[in-house]
């Protein structure tokens, strides 16, 4: 359908170039307040993480008994938590679950025992390579219990025995996720999923919660030709959750991301979809080029975050994953860290800038026809002379010939996609191009 | 068809190599005798210049008359002058159309006035970067008038008014363009197309008029397969009105080069065909590794001659632009430093050379089909032994599928196109290889 | 055919690792027994080799008459020698074939006569460049004598007469060949082709032959699903009589290798098929990748040995060519230098694994389908999860879609063949990937 005759789109660029240091900034306020719950697979911590983003966007939560089938996998007891401790003879709490809650590992069994010094030590996780920082472990699917420490403290578990408590409970409930949607004028969808499992971590995963939070308050103000959903799940169980209620909404992704560790200084990464030259892949690559260019692109690889379940071979959805310090690349990785410290506003707002950008140029990409493919014709009379240049007008004249999308064009003429896309517009307004079809009909 | 058994064929070798520098100083003489007509895109001096021209070929020389329509544009006036200039208060040509037909700006309207210093500065155009020289431009399409001039001369125009006289006139006319067509046994053809629309220039643009020029005067004393064609016509405008009255023509062009600035001494550069990889792409790059290695590839972009217009949509013709330093990548471009003196006959030779080497090997490009293609046949009871390495007897026999032509082996072997060439006809010769098809049929 | 339930299969791993010292020490004894045997295109030498062999493996000899057409060659005369020598004037032998079978040209015509010195010297090849070995000559299909010297021998050559004689037969006999095939349990095949007409040379052809035996004789050990074919035939005119002896056999042959100059010290050189990216090229990429990161790569060329006959047009065979030093690029080639010392036991046990491992990959590559297609299965209750990074166990789950075989899959993740290929298997016992068809059904 043409544009032409009518109002100046709003899509005609990418708002979120200015706005990005005004969303980090509210993106490490967000991810302050989510910081100290204790979130898991399942709980209590999820719901109160979800109900406190239902603050910032119109969230659904959605809560899938114990005991539901999703593929291989069954959705477990679910887990909380009072309080955890191991006290030493004077009743001193040598580790202590209120101080945080990395102490306990995630998903542990109740218990409450005198237990010797050798079994403690079977039950405590520490990390000798960092013998400052309490490590972060859960225990899902096994009926298990035990601790996280510096490695630093066991010289200081002298005693003989110890009494271990953990005031948890695994029970029958439900798993919890958020879900909005935002419509677009077609069918097709743009997926962002991030995983909100994570106790109090700050890179893995509050900067993926809070970047997701605050792009789905943002588009959600303008409307567009692609839909977009957000997902805040656990991670692995979550997706295929997700996917076993949700198949023929799947099949209308176009393009997503899987958000996680993107709020490190560290510079943007982006793991290609398992399909390796996808649009979303190749906007990203073109993104990169002109607006990140120290931005660097990976293949993808079957492991790391959720891409693994979206791009599994029974769905192999066209998501890629936006990092910035790949996860298990930086020091603090699954450590007490991973802590609001290493966050940064300008590091959130830059992968906010960037992924709303991408989003921005998938909607707007679209394949035009010239009306007029004989020759050149006349710039001046059209008033198109002067900005020709700026816009790639000659480009778009030549190119647009049904096969072409606007993102084809900025990579062959190595012009920014936002120039050519106001270029499209005034020559559709010229009369001289005209859109073909739907962008997923050829 | 095959040739087994017929006389040896003249083109077993391009018979360009030898006789490149005789035909550079001819070139340049050429250039010599055409320098001083004032050419514009329409009017007496391209007349002037074609009619020469048929003292070296018998070119048809078509006059399309002013109001014609071509796609988007039409045939405006015809522009003719007999002289210009402005005078001081003492009577002197202070700016002189009969010093330098590039004083007075093409397409100029006539005005006989005294005007002030201000106005004067107004209708004149300068370089300030090139300060010594006269620049060059035309005011196509506008009604307007003005000179141009050497930046420095404008501060000796102290006076407070000046005389201006520009005595040309517009009026319907006709448009002047050359065609010449020798044709081939087959119905496909090669287009060489230069602009003719520049006036006291050198290497913009009677590089490209003199080596089309004597290209057509030495390929048509030779039969060849594909028909040539060469079109002399002015910029945009010319190629846009051959193209509407030949529609049927352009869809035969299987290849073709547009000629400029291809007479300085700069290396030869090459700008591939919209299609990137056709035909006429793979044969220069192929002799610029053979026979040029300093020569340079660059993608298409629908900027500089007309290749924006052969290679618009509506068309795509498979067609390079032949150039040595390209338009505005050296100081002299569009002043009057752009002389004869620009222009080398030894640069002018070598553009001849390789573009009379590429028609020849597009010409002369076929696929075959060894017919004993189980094994290795007997080269010495053939006589092919002694020869076998030097021709590629083995690489012909080996990929002579009917799905190789000479070109695709010459890519894959790195062997010369006439090495191959010649072994094959002596391949043929001997019964073990037949041509199939005519080379447009798979 | 799935194997889930059946036994652990033999063809887990390469075994031709650890063997390949005792393999290369073997070969070489082998080679040593060969070496005086005087061979040629046909005669009693190649038949004695032939059954020196049968020693080793149970190879089949086939006897093809002279006169036999095979394509566009004629199985000639068949050559037998017992004697040759050059008479000084006091009757020392100043050439004598004794000494070394190289110091008569292969298929010399008999002679017995008192020649001039100038008739002589027309009649002595040498190496000036090597002045001290005597080179090696054959003069097929020509009615001539000669005989090979070191260069320095010329000097000695002063006398006015010699008399020469050369004891040779040419009669009608008949073209040997050894042939052995091992069936595997599906139709496809593996083809080993290895030159049998040189006389006492090592490298050039001995490292071949004793190579392709001892593989021979391990490969008849295991039952495999592709069969295994050797060939010891002589260059050019044996491939070309088994071709057209065998076309409907050359039609299953999915790959293969031409052995020749393999003995040498010189790393590794393999010569692409000329189909340039068949799975045997792809193969011994991926071996050279992980276990011989020196081997180089060549494209295919006609030149050089059998690949030549193999990948001539009408068969165009999956035929690559495995060589250590190419010939012609050592010093010793086609000298009395390429000998036994020029032979290491290393380098002929490093050819002999790493061909051994090609054909392995090449019989155990196949394709599977992933049964839990839709996100990952769970990998810890089927005690997966425990050696999956080692295993590629999710890349395997996530390529196994029907289209990536194993070696697919060992090019995008980078790892080894037979971690996935034990990964796979791993997944096939616990019901989680399927085989689909054979491997040349797709």
């Amino acid at each position: 359908m043409s544009t032409a005759g009518a109002a100046r789109p709003a899509m005609l660029e990418s708002p979120a170039w200015e706005r990005a240091a005004d969303v980090g900034r509210a993106a490490h306020a967000l991810a302050t307040r989510l910081y100290p719950i204790c979130r898991s697979l399942m709980g209590e911590g999820v719901r109160q993480t979800l109900r406190l983003l239902q603050e910032v966007i119109p969230l659904t939560i959605h809560e899938v008994p114990t005991g539901t089938q999703a593929y291989d996998w069954v959705v477990p007891d679910e887990w909380n938590i009072r309080d955890a401790y191991v006290l030493d003879g004077a009743g001193r709490r040598v580790i202590d679950f209120k101080a945080s809650n990395l102490h306990v590992i995630g998903y542990s069994s109740p218990i409450d025992a005198v237990v010797s010094r050798e079994e403690l030590l079977r039950h405590v996780r520490t990390n000798p390579a960092r013998p400052d920082w309490t490590p972060y472990h859960h225990t899902y699917y096994r009926d298990s219990w035990g601790f996280c420490a510096p490695h630093k403290l066991l010289q200081e578990l002298t005693e003989p025995q110890y009494r271990v408590r953990i005031d948890s409970s695994l029970q029958p409930g439900s798993l919890s996720y958020g879900e909005l949607f935002l419509p677009g004028t077609e069918s097709g969808e743009i997926l962002i999923s991030t995983h909100t499992c994570h106790p109090s971590l700050g890179n893995d995963n509050l900067s993926g919660i809070t970047v997701a939070a605050l792009l789905a308050r943002d588009l959600a103000r303008t409307p567009r030709r692609l839909g977009v959903r957000f997902l805040f799940l656990p991670a692995t169980l979550g997706p295929l959750v997700w996917l076993s209620r949700n198949e023929s909404v799947a099949a209308n992704v176009q393009a997503g991301f899987v958000l996680a560790v993107c709020g490190d200084p560290g510079e943007p990464t982006y793991v290609r979809s398992r399909r390796g030259n996808a649009d979303v892949d190749r906007t990203i690559a073109h993104l990169f080029q002109h607006y990140s260019p120290k931005g660097t692109l990976r293949d993808f690889a079957p492991t790391g975050y959720d891409q693994r379940q979206y791009c599994s071979p029974g769905f192999d959805l066209p998501m890629g994953g936006f990092m910035r310090t790949p996860n298990g690349e930086y020091a603090q990785y699954h450590t007490e860290a991973d802590n609001l410290d290493l966050l940064t506003p300008e590091a959130l707002g830059d992968t906010w800038r960037l992924v709303h950008m991408a989003i921005d140029v998938l909607d707007a990409d679209r394949r035009y026809v010239n009306l007029s493919p004989k020759g050149e014709p006349r710039l001046g009379p059209r008033g198109l002379f002067a900005d020709a240049e700026r816009l790639g007008i000659l480009w778009l004249l030549n190119l647009s010939d049904g096969k072409h999308s606007l993102l084809d064009i900025a990579e062959r003429s190595r012009m920014p996609f936002w120039s050519l896309r106001e270029g499209a517009y005034r020559l559709e307004q010229s009369g001289l191009l005209r859109e073909v079809g739907q962008r997923d009909a050829a």
